[in-house]
């Protein structure tokens, strides 16, 4: 068990990066790269698939083409394996779309001196009312 | 490695028990024993502190009482240890204060046949517009 005391940058930049791929229509099916072929869950509102081949189907299957995105807060914490739990608020808007608040939080696993994002549950924060 | 097949009961039934203790104020103070003495973090409005002890100095010394809470959605996904990762999305009115939005992550590790809470991540869902 080992803390990894970078936990913070580590998942400032994570954050940066990830979202820079994926806000980019042109980049954002290499988003997959961060996945790993078994050992990934996502849980996009709700529905819930495992491995990077299933997660790169979900990501292309996306129909809008620009998102706006405003990061509120990045919430990060060092796990006991040297990885890090990441937990961002934010508001996003897509093409002409109203823009929305919503939650995104990242398990990121250490592997050979890198990470893996073995953990990703997005949601977007619509209540009823 | 070992996934917990239960876990998207597990997860429904920890936030149900979880809240129940801490929407109540004659018991708030007890859900200081689903964390661990030293391997528990709390992220709360990002302020972090870390094992049993401070997060119970922390849930006392909430000023609020009587707490309303509407769950909104509960996503669960095993962790490859036997545990689960929990994301709550809900509101909740404190007192006399307005609904606010807020988002709650957990992760249980497993223990003994139990599990104890090793990452609590708490954020109202407050934008700057």
């Amino acid at each position: 068990m080992s803390l990894n005391p970078q936990y913070e940058e580590i998942g400032k930049g994570f954050v940066q990066q990830y979202y820079a791929l994926f806000d980019d229509p042109a980049n954002r099916a290499s988003v997959v790269n961060f996945y790993s072929a078994t050992e990934s869950f996502m849980t996009f509102e709700g529905h819930q698939i495992q491995g990077a081949p299933k997660i790169l189907e979900k990501v292309q299957s996306l129909s809008f083409q620009k998102i706006t995105r405003v990061i509120t807060a990045v919430d990060s914490q060092p796990t006991f394996d040297g990885g890090v739990i990441i937990n961002v608020l934010g508001r996003l808007k897509t093409d002409e779309d109203q823009p929305h608040a919503y939650i995104q939080t990242f398990v990121l696993k250490p592997v050979g001196g890198s990470f893996f994002v073995q953990h990703d549950i997005f949601r977007l924060s619509l209540h009823d009312v």
